[in-house]
């Protein structure tokens, strides 16, 4: 049983943690950094301790500081939440060896799957539908233009170490996969430590759709369904939604078959996430990657499924069993996530920092806001822009929709920009209304001009 | 079609109902007295106009200045909220006469189920269990004497144009009878200007076990399930939940069907509640009264249905069907409503008007606040004195209390007292949590002092 556990994160996903704690009779231990001094999650916990400068390598992803706050503070576990130390396999085993439970997967499942070409091969063992590529890392660049040549153009470069958008390149001819092959390889080994690149055939025109897996120690894997997060801006997510529009019943259940197989193929224990192309010209799935801690965009699925994925996380880690089994999970209804960043859309989305004057959230039926901002909360300028979650749920997609520009507009945060003006554009949009989209959306449509 | 609403109403139901024409693409006309001129609704509707001095009788309670407001303003609907003019047959006929919808049954319906014996008449005829008592009004004290030597003491005396727990006297003699007939005469004719009384057999110990329903003018009548509200002080509601731990699935079925019946009697159209005095002992259920509005304690049910109500109750007004069938209705999991006041419950629930500071409300998964305060209102001490409710889903009850029991915690009102403290205490008390308690549990156990 854990009765204490500290939260390696800040943001809204540190307050979410503890929220799930609290109503866990769990008690929580906050780390921060100096520039974190009056943030929320540090409020909130039980305990906090200070674990470092401002700059997160010396602070959120520093594993010796955080373990220590563990050790010293007799916590049982450490949660990592996302982004920061959350898919580091050196972490996840530093906290065996300490004796502190890791809440997430195994160090190796974590290895698999971060190693991109090592999780195309397990995937394509399992059965798992991948993107037709290069077997394992690129050698040169001539086995790089005869995989090409076979597969056809145009080709996307991927770092086997990248992963959230980062670290790929796509090559429409022999020229650019040259070029490309070499910038990435350099790019790779300043940025995640490891040059190994892969190709994969480039699909233009596709979905991002994934499906949140859970599974325990004792073999159970299931899966709560899909979130499409095709709405994207330079490969980050924006907008993310469930049911996705342009799924039918056969190829969500291929697709959640697909996504509890590959969590199979690694032992996977936790809460995850298996991230597909889906081409919807073909109502053809590829594995992309695996994302083996919780995401940004889970409250989607815990609105139709009613399942807490943060809770479940953490029972599993206490090693017990899944408190719901495939046959029991229901889905009703739909739900959105719209993402508010301290953001000026207006200006090509630069950052906007600075102190949160008059802050009032919406609120009444279907709305649910996850934040970490509070009436004169000063945004640090050194961390994520995300300053709140923004989630709907309505009966049929056309009422999450209006629920979602009903709780926009009457969002009130006062002293910053932020990204709710793009979004209740976004939300007008005939094209997103439609649901008959593709992550060229936002390349497509230049929703903050003219429209 | 309804294009614009007026709202005749103020606090959290003006707020919700502004929400949901927000959400429906209806514009909104709120209305409010001197004292409400800061007000969140006033600033949230499209257009807002003062009707009067602070005193609701010359400003929420005039019906000729709402309604000249209505037809200045070219507005097709007034949705009356609860309390005020609700549950008045004369506001709804003036609205009919000036060809303004009123949002809520026929004055028809509003009158038979406000005269609380003619509605005990009607629920009779049409097979509705009700309570043994009088056929109508007492004629005088003998007849009263006479009837409570049929039906056995203890009984209770009702005023026919009370309700809400106003106007109603226990007797458990027959001199106790006999003062209590007088008494209660002279303050009906005083508070309700009808002196007309009742008598009914007194269920000592029961629970406040009440059925949504929902009717439209096209014969289609529905039910929602129950909502289970016997935690009360001084016969006012203090916490409400869905299903109701006392329930069972066939006495669930029956009072819905009852229900249906008794909206049906009265050609029932938009959204009413059928409370029912639950005798857990017998596993009898008796007719109590319709309240022919929305209640405050109606979002429980959208909570586990999914079900919009204000929404339904706007279609119907248009000359919309409902927009859901009975076989449709499902119930997912738990939900709990508490009614924040401000009061100071450690000073025997002492009014705390005053100027709220700081202001944050709880947020994450499963959280629903519908409140009309923000950081810097003054509270104006003329109105009630409910300012937030805050409502829990969870899986289970004891999910959706520990989800209650981490909202209150987080819940952040600086300057004025609440009745948070009562309720974390009532969320704890092992009465409570057992399910096992009737409408005198807050008599039988001082939750605020010993326990």
């Amino acid at each position: 049983m854990i009765k204490k556990l500290l939260i390696a994160n800040r943001g809204e996903i540190a307050v979410r943690i503890i929220r799930a704690c609290r109503e866990l009779g769990i008690e929580t231990v906050a780390v921060y950094s100096e520039a974190d001094n009056d943030a929320l999650h540090v409020q909130m916990a039980d305990e906090s301790f200070c674990i470092g400068p401002t700059a997160s390598k010396d602070s959120y992803l520093n594993p010796t500081n955080i373990v220590s706050v563990a050790k010293l503070t007799g916590t049982d576990a450490i949660h990592p939440g996302y982004g920061f130390l959350a898919e580091n396999a050196d972490f996840a085993e530093l906290c065996e060896e300490c004796n502190v439970i890791f809440v997430g997967p195994s160090a190796e499942a974590i290895n698999k799957m971060g190693t991109k070409d090592v999780a195309r091969e397990t995937m394509k063992e399992a059965g798992v539908p991948i993107v037709p590529g290069s077997t394992g890392i690129i050698k040169d660049e001539a086995e790089a233009v005869s995989i090409a040549g076979e597969i056809g153009y145009p080709v996307i470069i991927k770092a086997t170490a990248g992963g959230g958008g980062k670290g790929i390149r796509i090559a429409r001819t022999e020229e650019e996969l040259i070029n490309g092959i070499k910038i990435t390889r350099q790019e790779a080994a300043t940025a995640f430590g490891n040059p190994g690149v892969y190709l994969e055939k480039y699909i233009e025109d596709f979905r991002h759709v994934e499906i949140q897996v859970l599974a325990d120690n004792y073999g159970n894997t299931i899966h709560l369904g899909e979130r499409d997060c095709s709405i994207q801006r330079r490969l980050q997510k924006l907008l993310e939604e469930t049911p996705s529009p342009a799924l039918n019943e056969e190829t969500r259940e291929q697709m959640g078959a697909a996504a509890v197989k590959a969590a199979q193929a690694v032992n996977y224990s936790g809460a995850g996430t298996v991230e597909f192309i889906y081409d919807y010209n073909e109502r053809k799935f590829y594995f992309m990657e695996m994302n083996t801690r919780i995401q940004v965009e889970h409250p989607v699925t815990e609105q139709v499924t009613g399942v807490d994925l943060i809770k479940e996380q953490i029972a599993v880690a206490s090693g017990e069993k899944l408190g719901i089994s495939q046959s029991e999970v229901t889905f009703n209804g739909w739900s959105i996530e719209c993402r508010i960043n301290a953001e000026n859309p207006e200006k090509n989305f630069m950052p906007s920092a600075g102190q949160i004057k008059m802050y009032l959230p919406p609120g009444g039926f279907g709305v649910r806001v996850d934040s970490a901002a509070y009436p004169g909360y000063s945004i640090p300028p050194y961390y994520d822009s995300m300053i709140a979650k923004v989630i709907t749920y309505g009966r049929t997609r056309e009422e999450a929709i209006a629920r979602m520009k009903r709780a926009l507009s009457e969002f009130v945060i006062e002293g910053i920009h932020t990204t709710i003006p793009f979004h209740l554009r976004l939300l007008e949009h005939e094209t997103f209304v439609s649901g008959a989209f593709n992550t060229k959306f936002l390349e497509t449509y230049d929703v903050m001009g003219n429209q």
